[in-house]
């Protein structure tokens, strides 16, 4: 069986459903749908999430929320309207709207996850009332009554063990499943969203937890690319990459899943295929454990800026055994995690993101180096970016690096730090975040220039 | 003024001391001569301080020490007569080396220390006494004397700062004095060996004390090299480099200086100049604190051996604060210095000499690393070497690793590592050690190539 799940832009709209409706209806093994709230219809539409965000904050503000409240309504009153559905299942989400609003507001925390989940709670019961009427054995579940437990924090939930117990149950019903995507309930009974792109999270557990044979993840794109396609024009779609390569790529900028949606996914051995649920027809890319690379050791090149150095200096440095782990231990103090650590004989540099090293921690650190490792020299430099080269084969394939830092050379950047021999399937580049357009470009045309339109 | 140090073989015989007088009257500047016992006189020789190592091993043992003694002594007989001095000095030496045998055997640190510094000490009196014997204004001074008062540790002494309050008193001597390098006295009056290349930590803290303005190192070769000579004919001799490219050089395998003995001299800006004794007009190599680069951004190439990588994978790895640090801290319990941490997303790999990882203690850390850290997988991989590409205007110089990683890709040399950012003046490239020698002869072709004899 596969879990199909579908995203803010493939359930936005009444035609985006009827969309699903036949995608779903085409493959028998598409038994579990997790759906997202409603998304944005035009770039200057609003997602229902946002709407829900506004009626919150509204009703703990204490004021009258009635304009927010029919602000959502009439989204899905649009929608049921396009999909020839009564007035009978907007009522119904009405009533459970009216009902959330009179959560405890002295639980503000709890109270925003309870509204907030109602997009993607309503959405599943309208889209399995959708899928009954037109003659699609299918059915709402509630998270609570699938057993999907999680940790109490709001915004932040983590699934608990005992939940993948629970949802194995799933394998057995005969019906086409509809369950809302982005939150779980705590052992107490209060319902507890997850962190962002939390629908994919949701799909991965339910994926993980019935031991699916695939979990399809239908977006608004034709796959994943081999770089952004807003700084390379139609970039190459990527046909088959392993969960390390995506894992590397989505921490490097790419935007494709949220870093941890997969795990669950990733752990159970589960294949994922992202797909378009406009155009479900293109192949789209798959992510499994392993992939053959001879021919492609090079599969992705993604930039991130915003990071910054700690540069530090001692004379007889590398003889100084415990030098590393107290230079971190300051770090840690100071609740700063890093990136990477290049060092030589009488320096090393700490690379972090420098959205953490507010001027007050930055002065801070930079003192407590000096004065409790008697360094001969510290300093912060920001504005870099890190450049990743993907790709399985890598560690295996001579030249990489050398075509990597020959095409750097050729745009005229000037390399601040490489980073090979950690992981074996990235080599990471630093740059100053002003060259880091340029040498994407640069880089994919090295890696990608002769390509075909897909690869592997 | 200058301080001149002539290493062993530059002191082995008599012709060689010869040598040494006529490059000290030929300056006037060269007002303290720091000497070595007598090296090798040819490569199947023994060094004067190998023979005080027998003589000394036989007192500690209680067994009969004259033909010990009489080997050592040959040794100053034969210099003694080649050079026309009577019989008198050897019978000093004599005299002295029999006061010394005398010595309390139950401190047999001391007591080996006392003896070996013998072979520098009886060699300073001989050349004073030979210096005088041609008309020479110059006498002998024992460090004791000279107030070149060092901590106690036998094998290891470190300099006193109140020493270079006494050496600079030698400023105002009008004769050429002629020291004995390789030790000091503690303040409780008991002699002291330096660590290895201790003559050359003599001269260093000499020309420090007096504030020369040269220190000029006097060995066997015409200048530092480019490059190993035994792996590369003829290599490139430099002409001028600074303290941190000599240091970056002398860690990654280069051996024409101990690697801290140029210490003193460099916190104290005193320039230094490495000559050969037997080819004086060669104006060797000048080690200074700063130089002009855009000449030669490469200064020199160097690769050494026997290194070891401790492979670490933990799923999100980076997001765990302090993993970093918790993982030092496992090496240093285990008393391993580590040279380089490169760190991907999900995993980071220590790269550290070998021979610190006996059996037993890889066992150990990496059963720690498993349990303490809950690691997904944990490796060592053995037999690397670090190639080290050296020269002050690497970081602001593009192009320089897209050359470097080309010359590896010809060579067909696969990269495990690259290390670069943390030092300014070196770019660090990690191999299989038998990859070793090829790597260095294609970097040599790419930055020396064209080059004419001599870098800057």
């Amino acid at each position: 069986m596969k879990v199909a799940k579908f995203g803010g832009t493939s359930v936005a709209s009444a035609e985006q459903i009827k969309k699903v409706a036949s995608i779903v209806a085409e493959d028998k093994e598409r038994k579990i749908i997790v759906v997202s709230a409603p998304g944005k219809r035009s770039s200057d539409d609003t997602k229902v999430t946002d709407l829900l965000i506004q009626l919150g904050e509204t009703l703990l503000k204490g004021e009258d929320t009635e304009n927010e409240l029919q602000a959502v309504l009439n989204r899905y009153e649009d929608i049921a309207e396009g999909l020839g559905l009564g007035k009978e299942i907007v009522a119904t989400i009405e009533a459970d709207l009216r009902e959330r609003l009179q959560f405890d507001r002295n639980r503000p925390g709890a109270c925003m996850d309870l509204i907030k989940a109602s997009g993607e709670d309503n959405n599943a019961k309208l889209i399995a009332a959708y899928f009954q009427s037109i003659g699609l054995n299918a059915t709402y579940l509630n998270p609570e009554d699938a057993g999907l437990f999680v940790s109490d924090e709001p915004g932040n939930a983590q699934v608990l063990p005992e939940a993948y117990e629970h949802l194995k149950a799933l394998r057995d019903r005969d019906e086409i499943i509809v369950f809302p995507g982005f939150f779980g309930y705590s052992k107490e009974g209060s319902l507890v969203t997850f962190s962002r792109g939390g629908s994919d999270i949701t799909g991965s557990i339910l994926a993980a937890g019935v031991k699916a044979d695939l979990y399809e993840n239908f977006t608004d794109v034709d796959s994943v690319f081999a770089a952004n396609p807003n700084i390379i024009d139609n970039p190459v779609k990527i046909k088959k990459m392993t969960y390390r390569e995506m894992r590397e790529l989505s921490y490097a900028g790419f935007s494709v899943f949220h870093d941890e949606a997969l795990f669950p996914a990733f752990r159970n051995g589960i294949p994922v295929c992202v797909k378009n649920t406009n155009n479900p027809s293109s192949s789209g890319t798959m992510i499994i454990a392993e992939r053959e690379y001879f021919m492609n050791p090079v599969i992705g090149i993604a930039a991130d800026e915003g990071f910054a150095t700690i540069y530090v200096r001692k004379y007889l440095m590398n003889r100084e055994v415990g030098f590393g782990r107290k230079l971190l231990h300051i770090l840690e103090d100071e609740g700063l995690s890093y990136e990477h650590m290049p060092s030589g004989i009488d320096d090393t540099s700490v690379i972090l993101r420098q959205e953490q090293l507010t001027e007050e921690i930055e002065e801070r650190v930079v003192a407590r180096i000096q004065e409790e490792l008697q360094v001969d020299d510290v300093y912060v430099e920001r504005d870099f970016a890190m450049v990743m080269i993907v790709g399985e084969g890598m560690h295996n394939t001579i030249g990489i690096s050398s075509r990597a830092t020959a095409a750097l050379t050729r745009a005229n950047v000037n390399i601040e730090m490489i980073n090979q021999g950690s992981s074996e399937v990235s080599l990471i580049l630093g740059i100053h975040a002003s060259d880091a357009d340029r040498t994407v470009v640069e880089l994919y045309h090295e890696f990608f220039g002769g390509a075909e339109e897909t690869v592997q």
